[in-house]
């Protein structure tokens, strides 16, 4: 079970060469080495239907006023309000209905004096009418009713342009296509949107240790929970990955699966294989392949190990083998990467502020530990989800967010009020927040 | 243009005995009248690869211990912890090598005095070691090393059943299954997981007013935005609306449809036709489909006229057919009832405090108002996503979330705190925290 020396790459020297050269830099600095890296994807032009979830790759104009017209607010009548001065209860108005239109309608009848006209929320007014008086501020019979207050000029009148005007831009480029923007879109008879295409990603995980899913336990192995969690985790980006299976430590198979996953795809992932082992072969591997390592140490717990490449063709993230590291590894580094990719202009883990309910220890590294954020009646609170190890599978699983506990620290005690990131939203925040 | 009064149903006079009738509620009177009447769907079994985003209709168990066997946490080497007693940088101890085991493999060496096995993260320690000497803490030659500190028992061990002990509940039934979930589900080897089946979930709108999408737009006409943004909220919750199309304002249509939509759907979506005007039939339809109306008149704005009845096959969700006061109708009452149907245990939109940016006026009744909740460096903060009517639409293509101003209160200032539920979050909030 010795090593044979005879490949190329000498794993005992070239492990500890790794180890020495070794310099851990911020997250921050991390995130932002990332993003200087990455290549827009090319823009594709998608029906309306298959539009929510995307991200916008041009501004939505209003093609028209919005409302397009001045409208009624509510169901009643439109009148002129200068018949209705004077109304009071000792002195009710009478009209008359001259015509009633519906929604989608419209009327040509000319109003005069104390002339009406029935209208219903959402039409048009006639010329003459500037106000609408609403059917419960009237007493009506057939073909009149009668008010007992005055109505000043637009009042209940929804005016042309109000909402937006011919020309304004509604929704920047960069926008995640959300229900309400697709709402705007086709307010303004966008039957088609033109948006990011979808990166392809490559996922591999790495470990003679892995078993598929469907097979029983043996000794030594555990299953991979990898794979499925960052196909997860992609799919929550809507991107649905380029599987490629579980490699073993072999650095000959390793070499030339990356290799070809980076010619084909816009980024590629990988979880394991980054430690300082004898079997982690990923270093090696990218400095094979030419790339550049952005880094191969972040000060950061768990996942220290992350190591990020850039070929021509696109960004590697070799994320570390332990499900938490690669856990927050996808969402710290993966996540902002891919949506920047996509253009989004709000790549960044929404960040937040909120009552700890237990205390934590610090440690030397940044701590991002699996949190659960939650709605209390005095505002958000979040406490651990469980057990705070990088191989901790069960704290993932029971999280929503990550608290931050900032390296060096003294650590922190309940009831004080720490940084939190949030997981599971598309959108998130323009900037990163977290200063280490 | 006059209305025919030969129908069964006398318009004017019906118009008039719902306003009378019109008993508004709290929302949280609404919401609750809702949830009560909430069956839950059937069960499917479906593989782990298509599980993401569903709902446990199972608990997560552990399989097994996690981890199954006491593993290392970092490369080193596996060594017996009472030899390395003493040692210290003035007085080293040096161990010989006497096996090599990557993860995945295990060794059945056996360890004797000062000896030890070179072993990888997450590799199974052999029989006698008891603790893992870190490789940067070794000055390693080819079989051999020193170490200059002692290390005490299970050092640098992740011990069996420290993650979860086999038999523990890890993720409760009614857990939304995020990334985190699938990588539990993956570990302990489930292939296939029990989960809700999606609901069937029918949509209409109504409104003789309304334009399809790619129309051009004709006097008193606007587009059908309500469709396609009930469509993207129901996707965002995982559900493919059954489409049923645009109605006009026809009351014989309208029944047709909504009664053969109500047979058919496990919940049934109109848009329009629930205000006091002449061509608001909803109301009419369902009582004549012998549905049990839970409430027509909600204090609420946008969407006071929010109408919800109930038949034996399932909820009737009649929205105000402007489009904020669609938007927020959705989100407040089919939201939790689709989640719950699923067994949702966090069905209610998740429930935030942020500083308010700007003043805002109050009303009689609660205010949704779409907002914008954003990170900033002093935590989070909230103010309008542009013009507060029920008929804006750039308000909720620009929103995140709605900002809760109660009603018959004196307003907000910026400055002060407010009540902001989030929207675009999958998994939300156990209870609804609002109070008015």
């Amino acid at each position: 079970m010795f090593l044979i020396e005879s490949t190329h790459y000498s794993l005992e020297r070239g492990s500890l060469a790794i180890i020495e050269n070794r310099n851990p830099i911020t997250v921050k600095e991390a995130i932002s080495k990332i993003m200087k890296k990455v290549d827009k994807i090319q823009i594709e032009i998608i029906p309306l239907s298959e539009a929510a979830g995307r991200v916008l790759a041009e501004p939505v104009l209003a093609i028209h006023d919005v409302p397009p017209f001045n409208r009624s607010i509510y169901d009643g009548y439109a009148v002129r309000s200068v018949d209705t001065t004077g109304a009071a209860s000792h002195s009710p108005i009478a009209f008359t209905v001259i015509d009633r239109i519906a929604a989608g309608d419209v009327s040509t009848a000319l109003l005069g004096k104390n002339k009406a006209v029935r209208i219903m929320t959402g039409a048009e007014l006639p010329k003459e009418s500037d106000a609408v008086v609403m059917l419960e501020e009237t007493v009506s019979s057939e073909d009149s009713f009668t008010i007992r207050k005055s109505f000043t000029q637009l009042e209940n009148v929804s005016l042309k342009g109000e909402d937006a005007k011919k020309g304004d831009v509604i929704i920047e480029k960069g926008s995640h296509i959300t229900p309400g923007v697709i709402a705007v879109l086709a307010t303004f008879g966008y039957t088609h949107v033109k948006v990011a295409k979808r990166p392809v990603v490559g996922l591999l995980v790495t470990g003679s240790e892995l078993l598929d899913v469907s097979t029983p336990l043996k000794p030594g192995k555990i299953r991979n929970s990898n794979g499925p969690m960052v196909t997860a985790q992609l799919k929550r980006l809507g991107v649905e990955p380029r599987w490629l299976g579980v490699l073993d430590d072999d650095i000959e198979s390793c070499y030339l699966s990356v290799k070809q996953a980076a010619k084909d795809c816009d980024a590629v992932i990988t979880t394991g294989g980054v430690s300082v082992g004898d079997f982690d072969y990923l270093p090696a591997v990218f400095e094979r392949m030419g790339a550049e390592v952005l880094f191969n140490k972040v000060k950061m717990r768990p996942g220290s190990v992350t190591t990020v490449a850039h070929t021509d063709n696109g960004l590697l993230f070799g994320l570390s083998g332990n499900p938490s590291s690669s856990f927050v590894g996808f969402e710290l580094f993966v996540r902002p990467a891919l949506l920047a990719m996509i253009g989004s202009n709000k790549p960044y883990l929404p960040y937040n502020k909120a009552v700890l309910q237990e205390d934590l220890q610090a440690n030397s590294f940044t701590q991002f530990i699996r949190a659960i954020y939650e709605s209390s009646p005095t505002g958000v609170i979040v406490y651990p989800a469980g057990f705070n190890k990088s191989n901790s599978v069960t704290s993932i699983a029971r999280g929503n967010s990550f608290i931050v506990l900032p390296g060096g620290t003294e650590g922190y005690k309940k009831g004080e009020i720490v940084d939190v990131l949030l997981l599971g939203l598309d959108e998130g925040g323009e900037n990163w927040f977290i200063h280490e």
